[in-house]
């Protein structure tokens, strides 16, 4: 089958034989069948959808693309997390070194910042010296000796994928729950894992804005993860706030640093520990949930997770005292507060708009190539449920040289809440579980 | 509105406003929008269609891409007829010199086959010497002063339309009503017609295999017309069987001009008679259908049409005396029947099967370098509802040096056959009009 007849084939509706998916990706990765091709192969997916059998021979062949990390050596259960993605989610700075404390591995490989949500690795490179780009055989170490290393990817790791995407961002493409899968699946199955811990995000902050389709890529990850043999655990959390209230990137690593010495925001905490309880609970070291809570509750309170967080960031070239230490860490040029134009409770947040504000503070990138600002974004006062006296500050903004105007700022903050006189119902922060 | 916000919208459902889409179109033209991107766009358009204010937009942004002919110097009504393609349809090589012959104008940018349907620039080529390549001034001085002119498509006639066309070609967007009515009409009204008469073909010959599409097409090419203040009349014909019984160039030409002379197969003779009436009608040369179709049959008969032929043949560098004897023209190196395996009725004939026979044998192009065989086709013989007895030929195959085997042509054409003891019902070979 050529390309064209996939196109064709996929675009009237029909499933293609794993064979010829993967000498689709394949040729793409090779250069032989043009973008133009796979632009248009996206889009016909996008409308069809693909079945269970089609989602795993793409993530196969993406996987396969490139190497394929081996910790067979490296003692104990490789467990590691993965967000799809929100705004002012901080949860690995705090999961990996507590998931280490507890006797998890923790082999995590992470991507930047794009469009409104944070990324992972931006984040770290917010602490002065940290490298995010290590040699394959230095990740291997530091899992084995530290018990976690955070990485990026690197260029021979699903190479087809990183290509794919590139294509994707800038076809409207990227939507469409079996590429999303396959993406994510083909990086996370090359890192040598032994189980995944799937955080997917739902509402205004996150890709998927509604809980079905949020449940359905739960199921299509969680479904390629364990044809692959692995163990998969997927948690639907809200994400129609912010997480926390830090958003940008040396911001969020002073609120991760909080929430090791025991404190922080409260729903930053309970999905940080649940996560992390769910890790200890897929690589076996904990017998179940409860048991793994505790476990994690005891490695925040007696410092082992804050030490480990020290250990990694030594071990990856950082400054270890920027952790005990914020002021070591970049800080913005200046502060402002954000006013509410009136009172009420919160009863939404346009978490995407929050998200882009803080882009547009310099936090994030508008672009792939886009230089971020670790020092700038915002704090969020006012959360979901919140009573709000006029004049009180919603957010307090950390800018730099490169932020848009304040006036702009504030009027992309101020779009972003809904203040009504009545408080918004409760919602649990854990949606579902899919275990 | 930048090309992803664009693409984005129409993958979403959303209407793209008139200006938006002429910058897309502008910038493909000049390269700044990339191939991937309008591949995109285009699969976009495949699945949400377009309304009319958009099919209008890209029809006048492509238009407006080159050149637009001002033939207003060029006395009488300027009517131009186009198909949207069969197999056997020779329809244009007798409606020119029929309608000229009549008093109207001419002026016909035409095309080459593709796929399985044939073009009528290649069925000219088969006479010797004809050049389809003429400069714009002497296809201006031709239109004024034979009454009609037989060209292809210039560098510069919507350059739009051809660079999109290449790229839906090979990224399985060509089936879409509006980019299909879009690239019609571009090239139509950049030849400074008046009107248009259009024969939307439908059935397993054509590109529209339902009535329902037919109809949507026609639709949609006749509104881009009238808004752009052109007189249009569509016909949608049966393409069930091919038009006629020759199939193949050179062939082709031989029996259009035995409809010159009186005679010719009468589907072939009734669809062309239908065409040049309208075209008489919309020219405002004929007083309605009736009188229309009796001018036509009288320049039949008293061989003006045929004259016509030849003065047109000579115009543009062929050899007239080939139209008065066809052994001038291109002849195949042998002939061979093809033989019913039973007998019954015919009931149906899966027409793009035969056509893509045709182009096994060399009489068409898989891909657009490749080169025809002006010699080589089928004579069919046996059509819808005729009676077959076992061993007698359902078609002629006329084979050249590069053909298919014989064994293989044949078993393409017992397979595009259907025998059935009952004949199947009659049905009108006009099968609706709008105008």
């Amino acid at each position: 089958m050529r390309a064209y007849e996939i196109i064709h084939a996929k675009r009237d509706g029909r499933a293609i034989p794993p064979a010829e998916l993967a000498a689709l990706v394949e040729g793409f990765t090779r250069g032989e069948v043009p973008d133009y091709q796979m632009a248009a192969f996206c889009m016909a997916v996008f409308f069809r959808g693909m079945d269970g059998a089609e989602v795993r021979a793409l993530t196969d062949a993406m996987l396969r693309s490139g190497d394929v990390l081996d910790l067979s050596d490296v003692p104990g259960p490789k467990i590691d997390k993965h967000s799809t993605g929100g705004v002012g989610d901080k949860v690995s700075l705090a999961l990996a070194p507590l998931a280490a404390a507890c006797g998890v591995k923790v082999p995590m490989i992470s991507g930047r910042g794009l469009g409104h949500t944070g990324g992972t690795l931006d984040k770290l490179e917010a602490i002065p010296g940290f490298r995010v780009d290590l040699p394959v055989e230095r990740f291997r170490a530091l899992v084995r000796d530290v018990g976690a290393c955070l990485v990026g990817q690197t260029a021979r790791l699903a190479p087809a994928d990183r290509k794919l995407y590139a294509l994707r961002d800038v076809t409207a493409t990227v939507e469409s729950i079996p590429l999303i899968a396959a993406s994510i699946m083909s990086k996370k199955l090359a890192e040598g894992i032994d189980g995944l811990v799937l955080d997917v995000k739902v509402g205004s902050g996150a890709f998927m804005k509604s809980l079905d389709d949020a449940r359905a890529l739960a199921g299509t990850l969680a479904g390629i993860g364990r044809a692959m043999g692995k163990r998969v655990t997927a948690l639907l959390t809200r994400m129609d706030e912010p997480l926390g209230e830090a958003v940008g990137n040396a911001l969020e690593v002073v609120e991760a640093v909080e929430l090791l010495r025991g404190g922080g925001p409260a729903d930053l905490r309970a999905v940080t520990v649940e996560l992390t309880a769910e890790a200890l609970l897929l690589g076996g070291v904990a017998a179940d949930l409860p048991a793994g809570r505790a476990a994690v509750e005891r490695a925040i309170a007696d410092g082992r997770g804050l030490a480990k967080l020290e250990e990694i960031v030594a071990a990856q070239g950082g400054d270890p005292a920027a952790i005990r230490d914020p002021e070591r860490l970049p800080r913005a040029a200046g502060t402002y507060p954000v006013l509410a134009p009136a009172s009420g409770h919160v009863v939404a947040i346009d978490t995407e708009a929050l998200g882009l504000a803080a882009v547009a503070l310099g936090a994030g990138r508008a672009r792939v190539e886009d230089p971020v600002d670790p020092a700038v974004g915002l704090l969020v006062r006012k959360k979901l449920g919140d009573r709000v006296e006029a004049g009180e500050p919603l957010c307090v903004v950390h800018h730099g040289p490169r932020s848009e105007p304040r006036a702009a700022v504030a009027a992309r903050v101020v779009r972003a809440y809904r203040l009504e006189a009545a408080p918004p119902p409760a919602r649990p922060l854990v949606l579902e579980r899919i275990a």
